[in-house]
């Protein structure tokens, strides 16, 4: 089957479905939240995470001045909030209080941790970035906090305790269902 | 339910579900492919992306003596490709004789393309650059080739004509099932 070649390329949406994280950050008093689908591990040893904010994002300079964030991995029964805190700005509604958002304080950083996330990363940024429309910061993990009980012995997530929110693009999430097992070797 | 707050953080499969790709390169007649899990959208206008490669890597030297790569997505009736390729190295075998792999040309760069991809990106690197143990190779996308078939009008997968292959990480592969929409508004 022949395939399109198209050398204009806009659509970006090839490579999901993603992760669609919640991204919490703070600065001289002022919090915010924003969803977040560009990310990635970037190091291992040590351990450093990567995020791309669009340029004229309110959460920009947030994470400029404080060069911390919290990136927070929220369970499917949750993608409705995850959706939500992405269709609106910081600039204009006070995410937490409008959608009843519960957090408790990172352990070491001044951005909050959400209470429905079953793992986040707490990250001091070590580098940023400007790449076309976005801005590349990454993270050295100074923390993570994360609920055991969804994570089995190889550190891997428990499908059958947390199922985690993949989105497609355009307001579309795909279901996780079973674990299937491809040896490498 | 208390959170275990761990600080000396070695695993990073907190995050996953990711996509796992195969990237392909080719410089000065040494052609190779490899598996990659730590990859991500950089910019919209212009489209890049961005891949993160250990810096021990095979692949590593072929990227920055070409300044090319393509990552292709597949499908997941060919995950055990994917996890077999990721199992090996190019300094020891040829990938592509040993397991049988089509390609096609690039249309806009030297390394191919993977047939049973539904959707590859070819890039031109714009920038690079170590972090920790891995390096950060960043293309500008040249073009996409990608199957018709496998993608709805708006540009989103879709899952009734093909599954990506999602990695939870030590050989773990999830089963993507249905779409759930959740309006932003």
């Amino acid at each position: 089957l022949a395939k399109i070649v198209q050398t204009d390329v806009e659509s970006y949406y090839f490579g999901y479905p993603v992760n669609a994280a919640i991204l919490t950050c703070s600065s001289q008093g002022v919090v915010n939240a924003m969803t977040l689908a560009w990310h990635t591990t970037f190091s291992s040893v040590p351990l450093q995470y990567g995020v791309l904010i669009s340029r004229t994002n309110f959460t920009n300079p947030l994470i400029a001045e404080s060069s911390e964030f919290v990136i927070n991995f929220m369970p499917a029964k949750h993608a409705d909030l995850v959706a939500k805190v992405g269709g609106c700005s910081g600039n204009d509604v006070d995410k937490f209080s409008t959608f009843g958002i519960q957090t408790t304080p990172g352990s070491t950083v001044g951005a909050p941790v959400l209470s429905a996330a079953y793992a986040s990363y707490e990250c001091k940024v070590v580098d940023r970035k400007i790449y076309g429309d976005h801005e590349l910061f990454v993270g050295q993990v100074a923390a993570v906090q994360w609920e055991e009980s969804a994570f089995s012995e190889d550190g891997t997530i428990d499908l059958e305790q947390v199922l985690p929110t993949l989105t497609l693009g355009e307001d579309l999430y795909a279901h996780v269902s079973k674990t299937v097992h491809h040896p490498r070797r």
